[in-house]
């Protein structure tokens, strides 16, 4: 590996390229922590997008595998290298390099941090909805890699909708422009859509140009305490079958308020069988409006309590609270799995009900929280302490609640994506003739296989 | 071609194969007329997947190009056949499978006629935002082949938004499904936004799962008579950039507006120059507030007159006037040649002084109409009469508007796709190693390149 390191010591400044065991340790896992570990050989941490392209050039040359990474905030290993080779880290590449606030654009390097580029277009009275609730340290580039969704997908989509085009940097060092920086084309294929979730596996993504909208001047919180999972997921439903949109419409178990109550100000009494957070937003007459048609909504379904909190720092604390609710389980548990079957989002009673049995079932511990709205709540195996034992009635549980997820017409990754976390599970969905031709199409980009190699589907049989 | 027609005669019956010369003729063309025709060997008229499944094994067999075909009514000869061999004609296709009103999702066959599906899903009180303006007969499936745009744009997005999921028969007759039901998806390639836009080219799309919104209760129109163009133009800007987002835009000239006047009940004078032609739509409180908005930003900008439509009559004449602008143009004129340039939105005032530069220059006549609020208001080249001398001095005028749309940082297609019309020039926008790459995606798909070949780039040189 020294002549790896020479080499691309010369291509980038010798203190951009680490080889340091210790040093590339922090590059083995994501956020899941618990997938079986693969060293890369060297990372690199790019300026500019000409040295992603000499590097990916050497690459070829060399058929060493490349997998880009952005703040390895990931929940599917899509991130983390399986054969080896170089970790791109995409961190310092991390310009904001034009905010248009006429045409409500914003052009970035991949390696921008997400609450960094929130809070620079919010000050100007933009917005950009997605936030996959690991805003403090997740990339954009990252966010596009993986599709990345997020609480105000049910009103404002994910990543996806707001990617207008990308420079991308195929396997040989080929740069390309995808899209732009207007609203809509149709000019062949939808290359920019293409990358967008493909995790790296088609090339490396350098800049992103994104749409933006005006920042809505208003929001309001509601908070309704249900009677029992079920009759939470009820009300979502008919929420979204009445046709108001709420900004954000979160499902959250007894236990995942409980742990939130330690940043809810004050704190929630736990008394409910599960509670939805709600958020409109909009103009103030757009707000009001919509805040008592769900709220009258809900009181006709007589729930608990649905309560509208006045306070904004109160709102703001159940807000802060949900984004944080990751990393307050895992401060609880030895290992939490999360799942990311999104179902269609009149089936979410169902949904509430094939994880309970699944649960009684597999005795195995599953909390559910996360973006109803978007029939996505996020079954989350909770393992106090692990255990070979426990491990192998998870993976049981998991197959299960996939299974029985894809039977309610779903899917099992909304937002997550795939990496190695799901891989062994993509053919139920795709079925192999579908993930046949996404063998193709990578091969379309990357003929010598050297991104990413390992993810999405199973590897060998080729 | 007896082989070939007793052959599809044993696919499908034999009344759904058509090959006399007489029937062929109108498969030779698309809305855009002016194109040189190549006749197809056969036309076959499938009623299921599986016979579009059966006549793609057989095409591919033998090695013959199939041309798939909505309603016909593109405007870049997207779905003539270049080389002759069989048209699939999908207008038997057309079954509304399912509407889910609870999930707010719809799946249909890919040969349903937009406005029956437009009726169907509004009686639920439902809505499905795009309308490229041929509702009247273009098919659902057309529209997410050519991923159609239309005036709802500005707000709803294109029909690239709505489209959830796909059935689609691969060149060599295998059936994939992509998507689903759900709102959101992170499982490997986007497939489903891949097929969408990409004209016929990678294989035949059969069932389409879309996404619903609830039917907005209320619409305001709003009619302004602007100074100039430049001023028309500007106002748009000022719009977007303030952030109300109209459901719709357009951008109309004087001419258009002339024409436009035969249905238009009562007719607007036609003293200005440039009009700007606006809806708002929501609850009775948000098309208010809107309303109030964007006549008085208007205003402030000192147009010859802003006028709110209270007469629902009236206004449904201005949109009915709008929908059949294209046709009313067609019946004046000897061709029409409607160029699609899209620019980002605040270079709308710099693009409709190019344009009447352009023609200035050229000695071509150039209408302007369309979605201004997307930066997409369709140059459309005018000649009462043809002539070997217009048309040079015509093919002069495009290549500059689209050589210049593209220096304002525009596309060559927002909406209408590339066909045949626009290959020549795709690579001044994508450049060769973007098209060099769409190439091996569509090897990926159609290894004997027989769907739909000669099509979004130029021929030759392989």
């Amino acid at each position: 590996m020294k002549g790896l390191s020479r080499d691309l010591g010369q291509i980038l400044d010798r203190n951009r390229v680490l080889t340091d065991p210790e040093d590339l340790l922090a590059y083995t896992n994501d956020a899941t922590h618990y997938f079986k570990r693969s060293m890369p050989d060297a990372v690199v941490l790019p300026n500019t997008t000409e040295e992603v392209s000499r590097v990916m050039e050497y690459a070829s040359k060399h058929r060493i595998p490349v997998t880009p990474r952005g703040a390895g905030s990931g929940l599917s290993g899509a991130c983390t290298p399986v054969h080896g080779g170089i970790v791109m880290d995409m961190k310092r590449m991390n310009r904001i390099l034009e905010i248009d606030e006429r045409n409500m654009t914003a052009a970035v390097e991949a390696g921008v941090v997400l609450s960094r580029f929130h809070r620079t277009v919010e000050k100007m009275g933009l917005f950009y909805p997605p936030d996959p609730q690991s805003m403090s340290v997740c990339t954009l580039g990252g966010n596009v890699a993986t599709r990345a969704g997020g609480p105000r997908g049910v009103k404002y989509g994910t990543t996806g909708n707001y990617v207008l085009g990308l420079e991308i940097v195929l396997p040989d060092g080929t740069v390309i422009n995808s899209g732009g920086k207007f609203v809509k084309q149709t000019v062949g294929y939808d290359i920019t859509r293409l990358m967008t979730g493909s995790e790296g596996t088609l090339g490396v993504i350098t800049r992103i140009n994104l749409r933006l909208i005006a920042l809505p001047p208003e929001q309001k919180t509601i908070v309704v305490s249900c009677e029992s999972p079920e009759q939470a997921a009820e009300i979502v439903s008919e929420i979204i079958a009445r046709g108001t949109v709420p900004s954000m419409l979160e499902y959250l178990g007894q236990a995942a308020v409980g742990l939130m109550n330690s940043i809810i100000s004050p704190p929630l009494t736990v008394d409910a069988g599960a509670y939805l957070l709600i958020e409109v937003d909009g103009t103030r007459t757009q707000v009001d409006y919509d805040t008592e048609v769900i709220t009258n909504l809900c009181r006709e379904m007589q729930p608990r309590a649905v309560r509208v909190i006045e306070d904004e720092k109160e709102a703001a604390s159940y807000w802060k609270a949900r984004s944080n609710l990751y990393p307050l389980l895992m401060t609880l548990m030895e290992r939490v799995i999360t799942e990311d079957l999104t179902v269609p989002r009149n089936m979410l009673p169902q949904m509430v009900r094939m994880v309970q049995e699944v649960s009684a079932a597999t005795g195995v511990g599953i909390g559910m929280g996360g973006h109803a709205g978007d029939g996505n709540i996020h079954p989350t195996i909770l393992q106090f302490q692990t255990s070979p034992e426990l491990d192998e009635k998870s993976q049981i549980a998991i197959a299960e609640l996939l299974k029985k997820g894809l039977e309610l017409g779903g899917t099992i990754s909304g937002e997550h994506g795939i990496g190695i976390h799901k891989s062994e599970y993509v053919a139920w969905e795709l079925g192999e003739a579908q993930i046949e031709l996404m063998k193709r199409i990578k091969k379309a980009f990357d003929p010598l296989n050297i991104m990413n190699p390992g993810k999405i589907w199973p590897e060998g049989g080729e």
